[in-house]
């Protein structure tokens, strides 16, 4: 939630006022030739991976093309504005004159219809055309949406037809999605009425961001290991429990060829101007968490500086970014930023939120204990964090200052950032910050090494990162161990699904848990994707509505304008 | 399916090698200023509604502007090639230096990946781009699938959330849908899993063709028409047998947000350069089976031939287009082109689908009681029909010379139609014998008066187009008769789903069958899009993939460009 949601939520207001440039202009002066550029309407384009083959090498050789990566302190419901962050920054390092280009997730539309309106960053940081980039956007994830859900009709075809290949219906893996947050699908029984209307079993559907297809977009190189990644992914297993995989099926051509445009970057531009690729959107806990890998490549060989976001905080989308994103995509960020707000400090540190309007530092403080260990997270990467206090109207100089304060006292780089109210204008500070980063944190390497099973790299996560004592396999997890080991599936890099709100598996347990278990209770091998999940609590892949949903206050004005999205 | 079907299937290969012009030129020529147009890619564009409000005044004082109604006899598995005439009858309209504009459906995903391959046509009379056309084209389906879901999901969650409006789960209406053709989803139960997880009941998911909001977004004539009909939407009846609609639940703002683009019509052009709105698609048996009144509109105020098509035969999409859509939209067809193949005309005599590749005469004329009854339906309607025989490669000379023949015999308009193999220039005497119909066919008129009554309007289609002798109602309809009385829904228009195979509602009894039984077993309000479905004999609103599905075949080759698409 941006600081809008606190006052009159001006963002779709401020986002239509704008005058905004021809795709083409922005295409332009990002460096990328008109006949790379497919338009979606006057400011949206998708970019042809042509463009991005040519330039490759340039992505590779050069120490010119800095990598920002933008994550947070652990969510809580006072909002912290990431994605604001990390379009108010870009422009902040446009103005400072440098070819900068931004690197987003695209929104998924469940969500907006549900709690959140739209995803696009807040106030004077917003990528637009907002509504655009919130309803539909260039079909991306229509297009996972029906890839995925072909694919499982699929399957239930081939069950139907004779099931030439033994695929034990009650071994099923891969579930339909929709963009919808629609509770009463989580779990239902299909294949009912007969004999022709196929094979009775349990099922249950997931949100499009929670499908392994959207994952192996954001992770594919091309649409040729795109088409590779497909033909691996596991559907079920045999009645011999042998895995059955979309290659055994022989339709991972299909499934592609529903993907061929759905996997080229989407270009549209800030309300500072600055090109920004929003694309792909997988889930930071059941996935990665992170924009494609495509478009990340793309904005870094056009730019001097390239400013990404991961979703939740430091133990989700940025650990997963650093282990599974950048090592797939061989990518070498240059600075984190981790963004912060007083109000999050302050229910970290124990007020509720009917509270947070009153000044309250001690909490603040008491608060930074769950920030700096997502700070502490991010040098374990070898990586020099800066944090970005994200400022709310509500806040008082005072808290603004204390918190300030500790940063320094601590060694932390850190800047007030005021890109809502301000734009780019607003992170000057924090955009020097940012530079000086730059030169500190040269030593990016992996925090596990794969190879050494997933195990071993689920404990260095849950030690090192989320404070754990130890990990407890429970239930199928002990179990699935041995079967990831006996299918050759031990030594892919791990994903975890965990909630956001606290670092340990206890969403109740906020601020810096530490000495706690870590249960996983399932393991899911997402061959296709290229990780192995390790599901720990209740991780929801299918949200539900709220008793008001925000869908009722949205409609079309007289001219055709929406109202109510934000 | 087209006649590429029976040789090599190039169709994909020639639309391939065509060369496409820009589509600023294209709309450029069809008097579309820039400024209403928005691309989609290079050969793609939506056209802003607010053009054709600017052109309506044209539309409806004019008799320059014709249109032309393209259906066709009942179709077999032989094909008829009803799509390829329609685009190869306005490029011989464009050959003959006629301002002209072809109108129709876009293809639905499900069948493609299924059975049909492609939908655009065939041969040397396409429309295109064809890939992008067949694979998610502008997204209209998408936001139509996510309106739908979305909707669907909201009144889940109502019931869910206390229920206020005292909805009866057993008596739910409104499906969710899938653009899949996915036999596992006809007949399931959801909300399994517990308090939290939604209320059970049982469910189904229908292909995204059959959906309300499809017929909807095809007959509004703008954007708040749209709304309104959404807010008209029956989603189902409390425990108390009253109708619940989207307008109780205050969701039809968010419902017509998400279709806001959706409404404005798609232009491409014909492989012989003639513009080509392809807009919607609802079914022609569940629904009534013609692209959308905004794009049949458009294309009539911009020029001076519209060709445009409904689905299936005279009985179903015909009927359709002259009594829903030509009443709800004020259109005036002025000529209707039946077409008709000599494989279907001898399947239609009786011989089996293996033998047709030899000749057989007698069988050819036997079949043309089938082909009679469909051109003398449309003579009562006012209208002069058209017989276009579609050649097919297997056609003897004199096969097709008997059929003309007899044609002439009994002083029905006809013409050889080689748009397959020729394009335009395949249908120079069809276009003839098209326009010297304009002057004939100037008595249009509706079938019946909604007014009368359901069952009396139901009793005129069965007995003047189907050859039944009368109607009976049976199991829920005759509850169902009452209920229509009772919510004032009993002068609505019918649309009859009954299969497309038959005059009857028995797909064996090929041929024209006559004083058969129309045996109606539900009535359903479809009160959003304005009219009353008539169920007849088993209508299946979601298909089954078959045990070689189309999909097998396809993929992207090693340039990116599809394959084993046609």
């Amino acid at each position: 939630m941006s600081p809008a949601a606190q006052s009159e939520n001006p963002d779709l207001k401020i986002a239509q006022a704008a005058t905004l440039e021809p795709i083409g202009d922005i295409a332009a002066r990002a460096g990328i030739p008109d006949e790379a550029l497919i338009p979606y309407g006057r400011t949206k384009a998708k970019v042809d991976l042509r463009e991005l083959a040519r330039l490759r090498g340039d992505v590779e050789d050069s120490g010119e093309h800095r990598l920002v990566l933008v994550t947070a302190m652990s969510p809580t419901p006072a909002g912290e504005g990431k994605s604001t962050t990390t379009v108010g920054l870009a422009d902040a390092f446009t103005l400072a004159g440098k070819r900068t280009m931004v690197a987003l997730r695209e929104p998924a539309l469940g969500p907006i219809m549900g709690i959140k309106g739209g995803a696009t960053g807040g106030g004077y940081a917003q990528v637009v055309p907002m509504e655009d980039i919130n309803l539909h956007f260039t079909g991306d994830f229509h297009a996972i949406q029906i890839a995925n859900n072909t694919l499982a009709a699929l399957v239930d075809n081939h069950i139907q037809q004779g099931n030439e290949l033994n695929i034990d219906p009650r071994r099923m893996q891969f579930k339909r999605v929709v963009d919808v947050n629609d509770r009463a699908l989580r779990s239902l029984v299909i294949g009912l009425g007969g004999p022709t209307q196929g094979v009775p079993r349990e099922d249950g559907f997931d949100i499009v961001v929670a499908s392994e297809i959207m994952a192996i977009l954001c992770l594919a190189t091309d649409i040729h290991d795109l088409r590779q990644r497909i033909a691996s992914v596991v559907v079920g297993f045999t009645y011999d429990r042998e895995p059955v995989t979309v290659g055994d099926l022989k339709i991972e051509g299909a499934i592609t060829l529903l993907l061929k445009n759905a996997i080229d970057p989407n270009l549209v531009q800030t309300l500072g101007g600055t090109p920004a690729l929003v694309h792909g959107g997988p889930f930071a806990n059941i996935a990665h968490g992170c924009n494609s890998l495509t478009a990340t490549r793309l904005a870094l060989g056009l730019s001097e500086v390239t400013v990404t976001e991961a979703g939740f905080g430091s133990d989700l989308g940025a650990e997963k970014f650093l282990d599974i994103k950048a090592r797939y995509g061989n990518l070498k960020p240059d600075a984190v930023v981790v963004v912060a707000t007083v109000r999050a400090l302050k229910m970290h540190g124990g007020v509720a939120k009917a509270d947070l309007g009153a000044e309250d530092i001690p909490a603040a403080l008491e608060g930074t204990a769950n920030l700096r260990r997502h700070v502490e997270n991010i040098r374990k990467f070898g990586l020099e964090p800066v944090i970005a206090l994200n400022r709310f109207p509500s806040d008082t100089e005072a808290e603004l200052e204390a918190v300030l304060g500790w940063a320094k006292d601590n060694g932390f780089r850190a800047a007030l950032s005021e890109v809502w109210a301000k734009g780019g204008a607003g992170a000057e500070d924090l955009a020097e910050q940012v530079m000086a980063a730059f030169d500190d944190g040269g030593d990016f390497h992996h925090l596990y090494d794969p190879a050494e099973g997933v195990e071993a790299s689920l404990t260095t996560i849950a030690t090192q990162i989320y404070g754990a004592e130890r990990v407890e396999f429970e239930g199928k997890a002990a179990a699935k161990l041995r079967t990831l080991k006996k299918n050759g599936w031990d030594t892919l890099p791990v994903c975890v699904a965990k909630t956001q709100y606290s670092f340990s598996d206890d969403p109740a347990k906020l601020g810096a848990p530490s000495g706690h278990v870590l249960h996983v209770r399932d393991l899911v091998p997402k061959i296709g994707a290229g990780f192995v999940v390790a599901l720990t609590g209740e991780i929801m892949t299918m949200p539900g509505l709220p008793k008001e949903p925000a869908a009722l206050r949205m409609g079309v004005d007289e001219d055709g304008n929406a109202f109510g999205l934000f």
